[in-house]
């Protein structure tokens, strides 16, 4: 390698980092990747690993062969404890590293807005390890509500709440909704006089509120019907072991409580004292920079860039667009170029609901149903990382659309789960080992 | 359901226990069948999960959705705590279940003949749960490798040992030679100069004893290729922490220690002095019996059936066959017809080296090269259970035939190991929290 070339050090290999990677293949950079994890996670799908839709090494692709082929770019796992902005240089896995230019795309965390035993009691549904437990601890609910004698207790058992009504949450509940009511019904013919409940719960007074008051009610109607019960304008007070406690006081006894009610800023330890609002982000200039410096960028998630005096939505698009453009003004950074501001194109969005039915905002148009559940896919197999992923995702999702059927209905890896306890796994109740 | 029908349970929901469904299935007994999960793991591929080639989905099925269509069988997923045969229950998760006929096939676990050590700090390969634990280890190993100063750290990291030049031991050595020989080459051009060593240690003279000597001896020249070291006559006086002991006084240095040397009958704890020999085996009659007993049977890998003198191998196809007469024995009865003793035929058997090789032995002739290879592939899709689980490993051998590739390279779940601590995971080493 030529010594004097410029580094460029990147954290997080999520959509923003992998942007910035395409970007900076083969430039006159050379940058370092650093994660926690060897793999990149398509997140737009994580909700269909704890349906058992799909398995989760179909959604992830090894980043160290995502990388392979750029011959300027190293990829080194582990997380990052600190940056040190004046000595230039962050420390990993205890050894410091030198960076001339520094790209923070740590994306976010689960916000759980101080509300008691929320960051306890609730799943969260926010990586790939999170996404297996849950689809453990739910199988293993069925498991346990199959062979329990105690009435009560297999109510319990066999309800779930998922608290936020976001795109997330309606995905999450739409695939749960379809996963009971087709391959859990018929694996269990013990519980089939039983009430298996499922609820979304909602603050506001319309789910998936960043879209169309009519996709929300088309969306609520669609859930309805799958027997999913939404609560719209109920606020979580508080989780504990027992269910959920809501603002009315009413309490859902349940066993499961998802939490997809919000996300935050990942912050990284730093010596600065940097600008972040509420929600832990931090917030960037027109060029995606922490302001006052010409050499450390914020994308993605992390990153509260406003654009039209708004912030921008915390997104997949929102990521990979900014990758792409810091990685671009790097390049022409090198040639001496000038820089235009980042500006986000805002080319639409789209929730699935299930089976045939999705909501998608395209270019100020409002689709519905089948349409939108085309787009859907496309959109999905289009974007998702690997060719192999794409195949294999492809053929589990015909299969199920003929079969009515999700085959990943494993309890794997079984160390985090109990079937002696009597409570279960996890968010602070029992674990064995 | 009709009261009066005769009641069988079956323990364990492997080869043997499937089998037994099969032959059961719409018959007039009332059948349970428990497994402590929730999953029937297809074993002869497991060595392939730890090698990255395919995924634990793809080699594990849900037990219920194989029971699904037998109407006349339930599933219970727990360990069975206790056998009493004088009142003809066994206990499952705190609840007595009575049987009139109990069919054993619990299967085997690691056998490490007293060996200090080896228990505590050889990676067992035995479960699905096994499987992913030593993936991750191994990529683990790997990725801190590529970061470390320590040169003697980093040649300890990168060594592997195989501890059981057995079927198992073989095809692991073999598809762990590709992996790194192929992929892990790639992907780490930070090691491209550094040592990478894998070695096979047997304790008898031949690897794969079991077959003829020229097979075993084909084996190891054919390993030898791919650049294991492979170590005959080779005995473990003990493993720890650092690394294997040999008898010789030699030690070789290495982070990964794998065991696939042995195993012995899994055996669940009982009200009965039954006869078991050194293996842990249990003694069984002509009719897989319990000597003694009229209703209690013990199949597959926890059995030991003398036939000709000599016990049965611990093999799927033993397991299979008796899984298949104790199912009809029982149908016989139930019409007051005559049952013949057990006799297994044996229809040879193979084991896989790597890309176009393998050995086999069918009607006493001996296969080698690229016909046993093909004869393996085909055999192994035939038995794999679940339709779309074969299309997926096909997916998968055609990829990583034309490309050199071994996708599933994830450290995934993340739970089960450190990338900070200064040692590695499980076995007895440090994990974190």
């Amino acid at each position: 390698m030529i010594q004097n070339k410029y580094k460029v050090v990147v954290i997080g290999a999520g959509f923003g980092g992998l942007w910035v990677a395409k970007a900076l293949a083969h430039s006159d950079y050379e940058a370092i990747f650093i994660d926690k994890n060897n793999y990149h996670t398509f997140l737009p799908l994580l909700y269909q690993v704890s349906a058992a839709e799909v398995s989760p090494e179909q959604i992830a692709s090894p980043v160290r062969s995502i990388l392979r082929s750029k011959k300027n770019i190293q990829f080194i796992r582990g997380e990052v404890s600190q940056i040190n902005y004046s000595k230039k240089v962050i420390v990993c896995l205890g050894q410091e590293i030198p960076f001339d230019y520094l790209i923070v795309s740590a994306g976010s965390v689960n916000h759980y807005f101080e509300i008691p035993g929320a960051g306890k009691f609730a799943f969260p549904l926010k990586t790939l390890d999170d996404a297996m437990v849950l689809r453990n601890h739910i199988l293993t609910c069925f498991e346990r509500a199959s062979f329990i004698n105690d009435e009560e207790q297999r109510k319990r058992l066999l309800t779930i709440v998922i608290a936020g009504g976001g795109p997330t949450g309606v995905e999450f509940a739409g695939a749960l909704a379809e996963l009971i009511a087709g391959p859990l019904k018929k694996d269990f013919p013990e519980l089939k006089n039983e009430k298996i409940a499922l609820h979304l719960i909602e603050a506001s007074n319309n789910l998936i509120g960043m879209y169309h008051a009519s996709l929300g009610q088309y969306t609520q109607k669609q859930l309805e019907k799958k027997g999913v019960h939404v609560h719209c304008n109920a606020k979580v007070n508080a989780i504990d072991a027992s269910g959920v406690h809501l603002h009315d006081g009413s309490v859902l006894p349940a066993e499961t409580v998802v939490w997809t009610a919000g996300v935050k800023g990942r912050l990284v330890s730093n010596d600065l004292t940097i600008q972040t609002v509420p929600d832990g982000r931090i917030v960037v200039d027109e060029f995606c920079r922490i302001s006052g410096y010409t050499d450390v960028f914020v994308i993605g998630d992390l990153a509260c860039f406003i654009q039209d005096g708004k912030p921008l939505p915390m997104i997949a698009p929102v990521a990979m667009q900014q990758g792409k453009y810091v990685g671009r003004l790097l390049k022409r950074l090198l040639k001496g170029k000038k820089v235009k501001p980042f500006r986000y194109s805002d080319r639409g969005g789209m929730v699935a609901i299930g089976r045939n039915k999705a909501v998608s905002q395209i270019a100020g148009m409002h689709i519905k149903g089948y349409v939108a559940w085309i787009i859907w896919i496309f959109i999905h197999i289009l974007y998702l990382i690997g060719f192999k992923n794409k195949i294999f995702v492809m053929i589990n999702w015909v299969w199920s659309y003929i079969f009515f059927e999700k085959s990943v209905r494993l309890i794997l890896p079984g160390c985090c789960d109990d079937p002696h306890g009597d409570l279960c796994l996890h968010r602070g109740r029992s674990c064995k080992g």
